[in-house]
């Protein structure tokens, strides 16, 4: 279906994703809520057309300076939202397309705007999500042999990590001072000499659960309300010399950058599939999904250097398999 | 020297400690700052005599249901705070003392108030603080020999837990479910059976810093508004199964207990003495502190079981020492 705004061919801001963020302008620098279409912003705090049975008594929640409120909706509110804006932004219908007040109003050029963090993060989990990368870990930090620890087969093996320092895409970062261990034994102090990146998603968590009241697996998803991509930072020197017991810590805390445009979980069904797969061992019970299932999201890291003429393609992977290097 | 409001002999709720505390009542539900007084909450938010060059523009920080805004502050704040309430509250100045009306609206009794969260916490990190400790964990966790790893020689050793699971004293908690590896090599899953606690001091950290901004050792202290009493609840056998190599996750994530009320650092300025021990080696310079020193925090933990006559002690320590049990 086509769109009322117009979308350029590459653009991946199309009428199946609508991804939201967090902006504000020069004009009007409070920060609220919008949809990506195109090389545009959908401002939801000026459309005023929720009129579903759900969001005609809240949309307040898109005049707030983060998706908390909206996110804590649940996903009957999310899907009524995306119907709603998807009527709203396409060319059959004429509510934004022939209203030339509001679509002045509510369609700010990107260009124009200033992005900022979807939502005050309360906790930041970072998981040990592929076989492969926890094998890469065992052998950047260990010395003994390769095999990784068995708890990585029957459980989700995760650290929390620091969600104060996590930051919207484009937000310079510095490079962090820590102590590491020379090869000869001496501890020193100063700016990490392995500054290192990974390509990660990252899943917001909409609505939360009362303390001490599990969610059973099959549950699990309705509470992710979408998906970002995530830069974690590292410094390896400084890793490997602190994470010993307790893991990470200042090696990882300076910063973690996330794109601000959140794409839902509506909008990635049709990449949904099967998983590669199948799990050994079983797992437990409490971690069996009735239709266990993955997503084909393909990712790419480039790297852009100051003065280079091109960026440089360092590797590319896909969520649904083992990563693999260029 | 004497307070307006009666003070019961043996309360920690004198003139000298003024904690601060988030509380809400049944006749007036909005949680707002208030600071303890014998069995007394002083209500700030009701006062009104905040007039010294920092407060008297902005007295809002007393009516918001967190003490966030009133922490970010900063000291001068914090200090000039301390002196207007200490004046109100001693038997010396009238304010108080002779305005009936005034002490009818903001001296509520204690048994008359619920007591909250002191702040909405963005993140927990959880220090090996003492040599003690370290050698302890090693202990419970490893079968290697009892030598801790030598980083925490040279700096402070550290994980983060997990933010949105601190609860005030007096929540009830449920006994989380996990895995846990059996001593035969079988993976189950259900209610831990090896429930633990550990008595801690909890720092509040009021004003924060620009990201990538560090902090000088010896202005450390400036940002620390007060300290809690915290309740590291851990699930033990959960935790010796799930933290190789990323650290404690679950096993510490389901609830960690700090009391309400926070004492802050000028309150604790009289119990300052020096270190017992000197450092060996010597930190790195940027670790340095300019006049080392510790706190006289004298600390005991008490059991009390349903229909138990009595409460029973289960060990004395103090922060400025190692850890004895009784």
């Amino acid at each position: 279906m086509d769109s009322c705004v117009p979308i350029p061919a590459n653009s991946d801001f199309t009428l199946s994703n609508m991804p939201y963020g967090i902006f504000s302008t020069e004009s009007e620098p409070n920060r609220r809520v919008g949809v990506a279409i195109g090389e545009h912003i959908l401002d939801l705090s000026k459309v005023g057309c929720f009129c579903g049975p759900i969001l005609s008594k809240c949309c307040h929640v898109f005049k707030e300076e983060s998706l908390h409120d909206f996110m804590e909706l649940g996903p009957a509110a999310w899907s009524e939202a995306r119907q709603t804006i998807h009527k709203l932004l396409s060319s059959s219908e004429g509510m934004l397309r022939d209203n030339t007040n509001l679509s002045k109003k509510a369609l700010i050029p990107q260009a124009e705007a200033r992005l900022h963090l979807p939502a005050k993060i309360g906790d930041l989990t970072d998981f040990s999500a592929s076989k492969k990368h926890a094998e890469n870990d065992r052998i950047m930090f260990t010395d003994d042999n390769l095999q990784i620890n068995q708890n990585w087969n029957y459980m989700p093996v995760a650290y929390h990590s620091r969600a104060s320092s996590i930051i919207p895409s484009g937000t310079a970062i510095r490079r962090p001072n820590g102590q590491r261990l020379s090869s000869t034994g001496i501890v020193t102090f100063g700016p990490t000499e392995q500054l290192d990146f990974e390509v990660e998603l990252g899943a917001l968590i909409g609505r939360g659960n009362d303390l001490g009241r599990p969610i059973p697996v099959d549950d699990a998803e309705k509470h992710v309300f979408g998906m970002v991509l995530l830069n974690d930072w590292s410094a390896r020197d400084m890793q490997s010399w602190e994470w010993k017991p307790l893991g990470c810590f200042l090696s990882k805390s300076y910063a973690t950058t996330i794109s601000p445009w959140v794409v839902t979980m509506e909008a990635l069904q049709p990449f949904r599939c099967d998983m590669l797969d199948v799990q050994k061992p079983t797992p437990l019970p409490y971690l069996q999904h009735r239709i266990p299932s993955t997503f084909d999201i393909s990712l790419h890291v480039h790297l852009s250097t100051e003065g280079a003429e091109s960026v440089t393609r360092l590797s590319t992977t896909n969520y649904k398999v083992t990563p693999t290097t260029k």
